[in-house]
């Protein structure tokens, strides 16, 4: 099999490595063998060639490519370089991965016990990326378009609902979890978006009100309300469905429910090819220091294979991770402990 | 003085005549007698006219008219019926109240303590409601304009650092805080939104740049992380100015770690003139009960005296609010208490 991986900038660097020793570590009764290319993207990547996704890493992921991992991306805030747009953003359209799947969990016996996965849209909302700056009335000024169309919420609202039926599936199958039903929450702001969020809402209602999703309980929140109840009652949520920047944002809040952005995978999934990715970025205060939390990385692996449909490859690396937080003796600063990325990783890998 | 009220609908109609009660209440030294109007605006005007926001009222809200309180309105969002939009949004805009202004501050003592406000614009953003739905290559396609000016940027900019300035003068003077300098966080996504949200940034570091702001620290946070690190390490944030949409997220997440919106005030500020609201909603579950929580619109009363200059009431309303809560005796459902609106506007009217 062939993956590709995508390191990136910064600790992205630190960790993909980490993501490819687990994949060579899992047993070989998976049968799983998989060859590693690696494959140029970031602001380095700019700062170096001028261009910060390369055709060519788009290319050789479009060809004979199972599943891909990518670290993370400097995003320069000022002083941005013309013609430098994130290459992440770039690559999840380029390849059409329509959703972006974050799930966020604490480890058994938790004192609030987390078991969410946020399923947000991957291409469209602001990151259309139209933008414009002209003098009106008021002087400078700039807009932005936010694009919503049915298509896409109608597909991310699919993905919501095949996401929770395979959840309830795990679940019952003896999963431990805190949930006894599945549940998928729609989330917009159509009381003031009527039109754009209101389309997201109405594709996501009539996508979920297919015969295929009969079983499971769909309710709404309306986005501000649900950044005050996630941290409430973060126990109540099972799959959240989102547009792309309300996504964005719940996956960082939720992400703060566990503790740390270091423990949070993500893939980037499309039609018949997902690309793993931590939620995490590029770090540059801890880059270089051999400390970065290989975990969200790990997890996006096991997720990445989730979607290539190795389920059971899938489920041994997060019960090893888990092991791992469980015992909580390895463990990286980020989450108080002192151990090195690659301390993690072989504590990890001994429990494959 | 000339006071209007709107209490709009639900448990708007139940807290803003506890507002009422409260100026009505000021001791007689501060030489503030409020005359008072009831004006109509909300769902329940709109079933009842067809007009969610009746010229009228904006009219006497122009005129003869110092300071105002707003409750609350329902926001239907499934069925909306055509023509109605939310006369909230539409009084912002209609009334220039350019600022939109939300402290959230725990009580002495608290566990994880919090003094932050967010400091909100108020009129542009997504918030110019221009949507359109047509039919794209991909089907159904809706969009929505994000705008932001210089103008509104700068404004809402220097609004922020006033604030956090009055904030450091009142430490000064010896107001308790947990902070010790003045600090100002700007809040963007200019990593994706490079020009709309650059500008925002650009404008922002530009007005706080100004000789009157040289004592405030200014940072950048990009606001998905700035969901992340709000939630880890709120006690850090001082002053938050952000584009229309992310303060009305960030000001629900904040109300989360305060643990009730019931408690969170705001201040729609303009040129010269401020209306006092509630963040909280019309909350039909409790509507009619006798049991919302008057102390976010207590508190909104005081930021309104405030914005006219009258510090002196405002901070008695704010410390004989401070002392019920730090009793803890008659508290409101949603604090774990079971005390009725009118109990808890009692115990407050005592203690000014
Ligand atoms: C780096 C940035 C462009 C990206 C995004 O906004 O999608 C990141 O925040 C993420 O969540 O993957
Ligand atoms: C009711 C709604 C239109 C409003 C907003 O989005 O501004 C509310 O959420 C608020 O924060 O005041």
């Amino acid at each position: 099999m062939a993956a590709r991986l995508i390191p990136g900038d910064g600790i992205g660097r630190e960790v993909i490595p980490a993501g490819r020793r687990i994949l060579e570590a899992l047993p070989s009764s998976f049968k799983l063998n998989f060859s590693f290319v690696n494959l140029e993207a970031g602001f380095g990547t700019f700062q170096d060639t001028g261009v910060a996704l390369p055709d060519k890493t788009v290319e050789t992921l479009k060809k004979e490519c199972d599943g891909a991992l990518f670290g993370a991306v400097s995003s320069p805030t000022k002083n941005i370089p013309k013609g430098y747009s994130s290459p992440i953003v770039a690559l999840r359209k380029r390849l059409d991965l329509y959703a972006n799947v974050r799930p966020v969990k604490t480890v058994a016996g938790a004192h609030s016990p987390v078991d969410l996965v946020i399923v947000r849209e991957n291409t469209e909302d602001l990151y259309v990326k139209q933008e414009e700056t002209f003098m009106g009335p008021k002087g400078k000024t700039a807009r932005a378009i936010k694009e919503i169309t049915e298509y896409a919420s109608l597909n991310i609202a699919r993905m919501a609902g095949d996401i929770a039926l395979r959840r309830q599936r795990v679940r019952d199958a003896g999963g431990d979890s805190i949930h006894k039903q599945p549940l998928v929450t729609i989330t917009h702001k159509s009381n003031v978006l009527s039109q754009t969020d209101g389309l997201f809402r109405e594709s996501a209602r009539t996508a979920l009100s297919e015969e295929k999703y009969q079983s499971i309980n769909v309710e709404e929140q309306i986005v501000d309300s649900m950044f005050y109840k996630l941290y409430l009652k973060p126990s109540h949520y099972d799959v959240v469905v989102a547009p792309n920047l309300y996504g964005d944002l719940l996956s960082d809040a939720a992400a703060a429910l566990v503790g740390s952005l270091g423990l949070v995978p993500s893939a980037n999934v499309g039609k018949d090819f997902a690309i793993g990715e931590p939620c995490h970025g590029s770090a540059p205060d801890i880059e270089g220091k051999g400390i970065a939390n290989p975990i969200a990385t790990i997890r996006s692996v096991g997720l990445m294979l989730e979607f290539m449909g190795e389920e059971k490859a899938a489920a041994k690396i997060y019960s090893a991770v888990d092991a791992n937080l469980e015992e909580g003796k390895l463990l990286s600063p980020d989450l108080g402990g002192n151990a090195k990325t690659d301390e993690v990783v072989e504590d990890i890998i001994k429990r494959l």
